[in-house]
């Protein structure tokens, strides 16, 4: 019942997102710092929409936590009760410099067990949804399980520098592929992996806020999602992150990455 | 006068091909073949592209001659006279693993120099052309020029793995840049330099059906289109290609590449 409610509302609240959004894409204020590093880019559209989500969850469900990327939530160090993990704007480089290939992601847990999903690639004009049991959406079509047949030599991998450095087996793997990509927002790269686009995507080092939809929603597809040595993932943990459809992953694993 | 008049049948038949192609990609009949290599595939909808272009031209136009990927035009040695520049599906591995990223790319050379450019981004919904001296355009908006002022550090940039095997200083360029991009498509990825979405793309070895109307187009914008030494680059042989706005690939040449 209250889930029903959650998903009802947080539609409303996505749909009103994106618009903001799309109008600050419009016009040419879009006031741009870095966090972390040169390349951790925060702007004044991804902080005023992660306030939008903390203001309404605040009022309509005052005993809910929010996990978000710029800090209008709270620390989140037990997974008790109901966690709306938020990426305003997951691929914010690509926001400033392309005006596309970003994405709102919200992932809602309830104690620990992702419950609902959504991906918002809202200049793509794809909405990505999931419910625990349910299957994955996008645009409302149901996405089709992916196959368990696939093997490495035919598939496309999203692997990012980041993880080639860390990771020197993934050259390898590279080779073996059938093409790289990289897309430049974990989110659309999880739902590249979901939608069969692309066939296994590691990355060397994702935030709660990255994953916390994407791995609801690539889970229902079933893609098996794990750290890069093959343990379980837990979304209130940063670190490396492979997702990838089920005959690959085994095959990564067993030939790359587990030896 | 006789420009207008293949421009206007160059759209009609990029319409049709365009229509066609999306119709063969909602039913399932796509019949995969290996060329060169295991990555160099080729369609029945490739081949059947092509030749209802060839078809085409050699009806309204039977002095003209055919530079195509499939081998339905011919030899070209000379650049005399009229050439159409085809690819009937750039980017063949995302239309067969991800049914979008794929264009169709025409260009058309009178005397060596390109008139008219055409990049038909099918699924994605943007049609890119381009009239020499008179700007670029996507979807009849035009283009605007591109910034000398853009530094790599701030620049993403598309080097496809070849390349970096190839020109092990991308490495450095790769380092320095803001971000790396892959999509996987020659003609795409010239449009996203073309568009501002990425500053530089480097890439090993293109065709001259990879490039002919990337090449037109974003020139019309601004940008610098040489082989990977700074050399010109002539479009009736394969090779080495790195495109760039003006500023970004005077650094990348002066500081990583003419070293």
């Amino acid at each position: 019942m209250v889930l029903e409610k959650i998903d009802q509302l947080a539609r409303e609240w996505l749909e009103e997102a994106g618009n903001r959004i799309f109008m600050a894409l419009e016009q040419t204020n879009i006031e741009v710092e870095a966090k972390s590093d040169r390349n951790d880019l925060v702007t004044n559209v991804d902080k005023s929409t992660e306030r939008y989500f903390a203001e309404k969850i605040a009022e309509h469900f005052p005993d809910h936590r929010l996990l978000g990327e710029e800090g209008y939530g709270e620390e989140i160090t037990s997974l008790e009760g109901v966690i709306w993990v938020l990426d305003p704007i997951d691929g914010t480089v690509n926001f400033v410099e392309q005006k596309r290939n970003f994405a709102i992601s919200l992932g809602i847990y309830k104690e620990g067990i992702g419950e609902l999903a959504y991906i918002y690639d809202i200049i793509g004009g794809e909405f990505y949804f999931a419910k625990r049991g349910e299957g994955a959406f996008v645009n409302d079509v149901e996405i089709p399980k992916l196959s368990a047949d696939k093997k490495l030599e035919d598939a496309l991998v999203i692997i990012n520098t980041a993880a080639m450095h860390k990771f020197p087996q993934t050259l390898a793997i590279i080779k073996e592929a059938r093409g790289l990509r990289l897309y430049g927002a974990a989110t659309l790269e999880y739902m590249a992996v979901a939608t069969g686009r692309a066939d296994a995507y590691i990355s060397a080092n994702l935030a709660p806020w990255d994953i916390g939809a994407g791995k609801i929603i690539a889970e229902e597809v079933g893609a098996i999602v794990t750290r890069v040595d093959g343990t379980p993932m837990t979304i209130t943990e940063k670190g490396a992150s492979f997702v990838a459809s089920p005959g690959v992953h085994a095959e990564i694993l067993r030939d790359y990455l587990g030896k």
